[in-house]
């Protein structure tokens, strides 16, 4: 069952560009901020009511989230939809015949996490995660 | 101040075929369904927690939401988030020298609303939004 939006990621080219609108100007505070070296990105996660807003910046060239930004420019990335159980999420996406990225879930930055194919979901790279009790941050 | 994210917004081709995937699959339930004649767009709206998913569909081609599609293709268009006072929002958006696009408040679907300009936010079109008391749906 999918009980909220997690997070909305967004791709831009600097963290520190990005957070003078969303921290600055918008006032969201910032919850998180780190470099996750093996995806290639730094996450800053910002609250805003019960979601977050996840800047992503890539940190080298050869990831999807550096492709998305040479291709498309910065702009909305990816929409998390939180499940209790992102395991039986997966499963019903697959007998419904969904085009899955993760074809099992993995640890990712919001706990438990799996990608469908942005082919299956009319354009939106669409995330199910399930988070971690007692993950320090996302 | 900024709550929640009121909604995100996907443009689609068609709606009924996009709820194939966010109704049938997700499981999120339609809370409203309406074409807006004057912005010239079918408008349905699935809820997800605190925040809704508003599908997109063009009803004619000379729209924003229309260029769109035949631009970008299908996929994620904006993020609304719901302030208590969306005249005040706007005012200090402009104050910092945030481009908007609204230089006002309107009526929109989903209340008193106001878009700032892609160009100030790192390539994401926001959208502020004030629900109306008694407002049937957005």
């Amino acid at each position: 069952m999918l009980t909220k939006i997690h997070h909305v990621g967004i791709v831009v080219h600097s963290a520190d560009e990005a957070l003078k609108f969303y921290r600055d100007a918008l006032g969201l505070p910032v919850t998180a901020d780190r470099v996750v070296e093996d995806q290639g990105v730094r996450g800053v996660l910002l609250k805003i009511g019960e979601s977050e807003i996840e800047l992503l910046e890539p940190t080298r060239d050869d990831t999807g989230v550096a492709r998305f930004l040479a291709n498309r420019g910065e702009g909305m990335h990816h929409i998390c939809f939180e499940s209790d159980d992102v395991a039986k999420e997966l499963e019903a996406a697959r007998e419904k015949g969904i085009e899955l990225i993760d074809q099992a879930p993995r640890l990712g930055l919001a706990g438990m996490i799996a990608f469908l194919h942005p082919r299956a979901n009319h354009g939106v790279l669409v995330e199910f995660a399930t988070p971690i009790e007692g993950q320090h941050d996302h």
